[in-house]
């Protein structure tokens, strides 16, 4: 808690392409932590003596940019603040109007309407093509994305294989519609997925959704059906960790023609934006996909929610309500 | 020596839909190993007593198959006899009249126009979509499937980085154009190929073209550019090998977002076979594309050359010329 400190900035007058904002809901994720080390990696690190930033949702309160005017509502990266000057640098984007008048509630666009159920429909649908029918295998199903990525493939007719540390989040993935599920704590994974393939008389998965990397990953190598598709969305397992992966399996990406892909959210996004909107619009509206919501109150509960994201505080997506 | 045995057997008539062929190139290959062993893998295992069968270059004899007549050169999958009855299962092939016409050596269609050629150009071009001014790296290059990928790469245009173990292989490849290489017998492949990289102004490599797995795999995922491919066509490390693959780099797969595909020639050939045809035969009339042959007389010498495979006794494609 001492490596964050609640600043009062003053005031600015607004410049050409910027939008004076009052936020409603800020978004604390994992990738934050990332950010907060001096690494290079796909987002640049936080500065010191600097507001984070993330995504939050405000409301417009004064304009000087193109397309904004006030009472708008607005996604934009400039999270971490009651409000402020927002520019283009902060990416704001208006919420559509019709997903508003139609009854979503605003903050759905920081989690199943924005980066966690984008990277699910992205990953799931687009980078590994799945499709009606499929057997897919989604690892840390009881995560933000995991969980959407269940709904989402249980929508779409596919059979769903969740796996999750511990009973409990087992029962809740079970809930949310998975046909089997593997409890990676209470034995190695290929025999926890080799266990759910044989209960739902299945030969393989067609699909590997890709949230933890190592044993899990091995696993779905070991079970791939022929021309399986893997999308890499985190290796959660390997991020803290400087050991070596141990893949027995690797090898069978050879006769069963497996495609690995790696994909990052941003880059597919604005390319697919309004067909997601549209799709996982009428899954959320038609009750298709649910998550749940963890939500803080007040600005100084941020760095609470943010350290509790890592020590499992939080049922579904962590949220700071203003 | 003592697992082969020649037989006589009777001349057959033939049926409908049957070919009478007499041998003159007999291809002896790697992957034929694999089908010794009692084991399921994406080709069928030998029967004892039954002949071996593998890709032969013969002249039609006798036709009661429609669009074969006598004189006719074909490619069959009826290998290690002298000559024989050829039915569909043989998937007999008439080659191209037009290759033949242009001086095309028939037995070209048992390498560089046939399986190890086709697998370096659909691996290259077609798996990992490899395109003028790609950074190239390609393991077992001094291989008759690694040498047609530095040869076709060169001629599109591409930045070539070959391994192979010696210095001999390794000047080998340098002669074949390759504009780098890594001898993995001189140090760790990943310190190779980042010297290798270095010395071509490269920050990485776009392209992994692998035949060898393990270290050489994991050194790519080190070295790779965003959105590098990754074509998978053999794993020889792990072949006879159960350790599991210890991967340092792995996880790079999402930052980079390297798409990794396993592929296997007879999936992808007939969809392209045309074009294949066209464009592998001109790079082979221009000289672009080269392979050097090692040739064994007569049917009882073909243990012999498959052996030698094993020993290291072939430079480029081991035949058997009847």
């Amino acid at each position: 808690m001492d490596d964050f400190a609640l600043r009062e900035l003053p005031e600015a007058p607004l410049a050409r392409d910027q939008l004076r904002v009052r936020n409603h809901w800020l978004s604390v994720d994992p990738y934050m932590r990332g950010r907060m080390n001096d690494a290079k990696s796909y987002t640049a690190s936080f500065q010191l003596g600097q507001p984070m930033t993330g995504g939050a949702i405000g409301e417009v309160i004064e304009s000087h940019m193109d397309g904004f005017a006030p009472g708008d509502l607005i996604l934009h990266m400039g999270g971490w603040r009651d409000g402020g000057v927002i520019g283009l640098d902060m990416s704001p984007f208006k919420l559509p109007a019709d997903s508003l008048a139609g009854g979503m509630p605003p903050q759905t666009f920081l989690h199943n309407m924005g980066l966690t159920g984008g990277t699910a429909w992205i990953g799931l649908l687009r980078v590994a093509a799945a499709k009606a029918g499929d057997t897919v295998f989604v690892s840390a199903a009881a995560g933000a994305v995991g969980s959407a990525v269940v709904q989402i493939a249980k929508a779409r007719e596919m059979i769903v294989i969740g796996s999750a540390g511990g009973a409990e989040k087992c029962a809740w993935i079970s809930e949310l519609g998975a046909d089997a599920v593997v409890d990676y704590k209470a034995g190695p994974v290929l025999d926890g997925l080799a266990a759910a393939l044989d209960s739902l008389g299945k030969p393989g998965i067609d699909i590997y959704f890709d949230n933890v990397g190592g044993e899990h990953l091995d696993a779905a190598f070991a079970c791939a059906n022929d021309f399986a598709r893997f999308a890499i969305c985190g290796m959660i397992d390997v991020y803290n960790d400087g050991h070596p992966q141990q893949m027995h399996h690797l090898i069978r990406t050879i006769p069963a023609r497996i495609r690995m892909e790696g994909f990052i959210y941003t880059d597919q996004f604005f390319d697919c934006m309004e067909e997601f909107y549209a799709d996982m619009g009428g899954l959320i509206a038609s009750g298709a996909v649910t998550m749940r919501e963890t939500v803080h109150h007040g600005l100084e509960a941020a760095p609470d929610a943010f350290l509790g994201l890592f020590a499992g505080a939080n049922i579904g997506k962590m949220l700071v309500r203003l």
